[in-house]
């Protein structure tokens, strides 16, 4: 008889195909249950969650008022067709508009945040009967058609089969693509390059400029001073619309409701998920601004999915954005990114030389890792499998990404778990890493 | 004090933007509860489902034991991230594997049934090295870009970003392309002009064949002898992989599993969605021929998303499938379809000149409605609306596409729902509706 990790390795690896990785060698760790901030296979093993699984479970684990919104919701009416009206669906666009911008007030419901970002695009083009889209290289937006295309990152690369997709580099500092030095040099140099990319391509030919507001998988870069304002106003001068990505910085990780909010700047659509419901229920969206949510009153909107507006999603949104209203999760991310976790990393950047940068705001971090704090070269595939493995071995679920350790704990980690985290990091990077 | 009908209808007019229409004059059905093949809203106002929604609740709605799945995983673990090992989601995967012919053993899973074509699609063209997908003018497989662009019909126009994508016609011996007369000879033609398209366009730059086994939403056209067997010949012969999307027909639609088990045919990609665990949590998936896994054991599948393999979808499926199969859910579907839906359309049909044709098979039935039966000619718009209205007004809810009124109920309809049903639809056929 086999144990209940044994079994699901072995259905795992007989019938699963897993995402963006070769099959042959996976090995994936077995997760049967958690509770906040904590996961743990059949056997007792638990791990400390900074990784939020796919930088999603911002309201942590287990949550009992969205698992007990679930269950009602399953128990009253577990699915129904989107061309319907449903009161749970209602009260969860309700609570999205609310936080938005004034002049949002309308909510277009997908499954994740490709299709959120599929649909955004669609609705931009058609708005603007335009054709291409333009986003970063360092981005990532979906594995759909369009949105993988809009991808910047290698992703795009074997996924190419959509026209009218540019690309363009973003403020990246650390790694500045324009010989810059300073946060506004980069900001302004940013821009200067995106208008020149904006007039080369022809601007009349733009639909969109496709952002995360932070780019997260890319590495959390936060914007620097200027930036989003700037590309607000090229968008505006050149009649292109904005449309903001906040599946992965939105609703809480940024310790603000949506990241842009800290950067002066109102994009034409929103899209999200992730966040939005933890990822309780497979959902995403898009928040449309009453410009172009009016155009469709009369025009048909050529876009859908057969469980847009899924009930159980629903309930999980209005539970999950009630939750972190109540109890305060958001400004609990703000607080730890202040008080605890940028102190914490920069402590520890200041122990140990392969930190190269420390970046980030709320609970959403990077620890760049480098072998040579001068010359920035990112440290070798193999130097993070190594602390993958010694990460997990000491209790902690990391996410990790290139050279990149990414510490994105959910937004109601408290003091205490961040500093059993800090204390696994300071261990493992203490090790002869770079031998 | 506004009652829950009203309060629904308020939130979803002021937040809620609908898939494909014009947002302006839509007026939805409230729905708040369902049971087997009824909905009601919050007035005790019930509706007899013969939608199955979009022909998704294969099991009927609340299914007790998919309720309860899906109740004990949100009580367990709601959200895992898709690299690791889950019980649940080997299960399930076990499940449709068991269902699938010899030598399908991984199923990618996905969100729903857009994505689920991304993803084959992105399998066919890795796995070929080649970019061009065939399709049929008469299809739907999803709103994302690259399904959207396979979609042959009207959605697919405004949506066009794609490349690699040529459509064809399928078989449809009511409306011919090929002046055919009889089904063998429907069959012969498509073929032919299959071939033609393919030596046309280049065969060695074709990837692959993506079909629905049925096409549902076009029509229910069942494909004539040889045709299905023909297409996989065709692609033999020019090294081309064939994709059945069974998002609609498979799991009990047609009164088996796959729809493709009834026309002598093994694909080398299974999509599938909707009736897999009836959409009571969004999932969807590619169940991968042995063949085209192996590939990906070495090469990085360059595909994925955040909710693959969701523990509440995948808790949902085992239940679904576990359930479908002791209850002999589909043994049902085809008894209703042979026994009672195939009589009573044809003297439904008999009765009523309207009636142009009467296709299909299980609970997979459509009624071609025509203001003239030599000239075929389809009845207007305005026509079908008032249909629309008067099957609802009478406890109806149907599914309405162009010209025809899609039969569709979930696969445990009993006896006397299908008697309640085409007596409500020969009450409205016998309305002066051409007048
Ligand atoms: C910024 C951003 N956009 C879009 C997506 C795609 O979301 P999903 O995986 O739900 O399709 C992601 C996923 O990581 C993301 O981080
Ligand atoms: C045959 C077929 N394929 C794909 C889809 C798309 O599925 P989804 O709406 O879940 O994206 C549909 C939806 O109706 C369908 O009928």
């Amino acid at each position: 008889m086999l144990g209940l990790n044994e079994r699901t390795s072995e259905l795992d690896r007989a019938h699963v195909f897993h995402s963006w990785s070769a099959q042959g060698a996976l090995k994936p760790l077995v997760i049967a249950g958690g509770l906040g901030c904590r996961v743990w296979d059949h056997e007792g093993h638990q791990y400390l969650d900074f990784s939020s699984q796919l930088v999603n479970v911002n309201i942590g684990h287990q949550h009992p008022s969205v698992v007990k919104a679930i269950v009602e919701q399953a128990n009253l009416l577990a699915t129904i067709a989107p061309s319907t009206a449903n009161l749970a669906r209602g009260e969860a666009a309700l609570r999205i508009v609310n936080r938005a911008p004034d002049g949002f007030n309308k909510v277009f419901f997908t499954n994740g945040g490709a299709d959120a970002n599929e649909n955004a695009i669609r609705m931009a083009r058609l708005h603007t009967g335009r054709d291409k889209v333009l986003s970063t290289y360092r981005s990532y937006h979906g594995n759909t058609g369009a949105a993988i295309v809009a991808t910047g990152d290698w992703r795009r690369v074997p996924n190419e089969y959509a026209r009218g997709h540019v690309h363009f580099f973003g403020p990246y500092l650390y790694r500045s693509e324009f010989w810059a030095t300073t946060p506004e040099q980069e900001s302004e140099r940013a821009l200067q390059h995106l208008e020149r990319v904006i007039q080369s391509e022809g601007s009349t030919s733009i639909a969109a400029v496709l952002l995360e507001s932070v780019p997260g998988t890319a590495g959390v870069m936060l914007p620097p001073p200027g930036y989003l304002a700037g590309v607000r106003g090229l968008c505006d001068r050149y009649g292109i619309l904005l449309i903001l990505d906040e599946v992965m910085c939105g609703f809480g990780r940024t310790g603000r409701w949506f990241a842009f909010e800290g950067y002066d700047v109102t994009p034409d659509l929103i899209t999200f998920a992730k966040g939005v419901n933890s990822g309780y229920v497979p959902t995403g969206g898009v928040i449309i601004s009453d410009a172009i949510a009016a155009g469709f009153d009369t025009a048909v909107f050529p876009g859908g999915l057969t469980y847009s507006g899924h009930p159980l999603a629903m309930a999980s949104i209005v539970a999950a954005l009630d939750a972190m209203e109540e109890e305060g999760i958001v400004e609990n991310a703000a607080r730890i990114g202040r008080s605890v976790l940028a102190p914490g990393l920069a402590a520890l950047a200041a122990n140990h030389p392969i930190i190269g940068e420390v970046r980030g705001e709320g609970v959403f971090w990077v620890l760049e890792l480098v072998t040579d704090p001068l010359t920035r070269e990112p440290v070798s595939a193999a130097v993070m499998a190594r602390i993958k493995t010694e990460l997990l071995a000491r209790g902690l679920l990391p996410f990790l990404m290139e050279n990149r350790i990414h510490v994105v704990p959910p937004c109601v980690v408290t003091d205490a778990e961040v500093a059993e985290a800090l204390a696994i990091y300071d261990e493992v990077l203490s090790l002869d890493l770079l031998a």
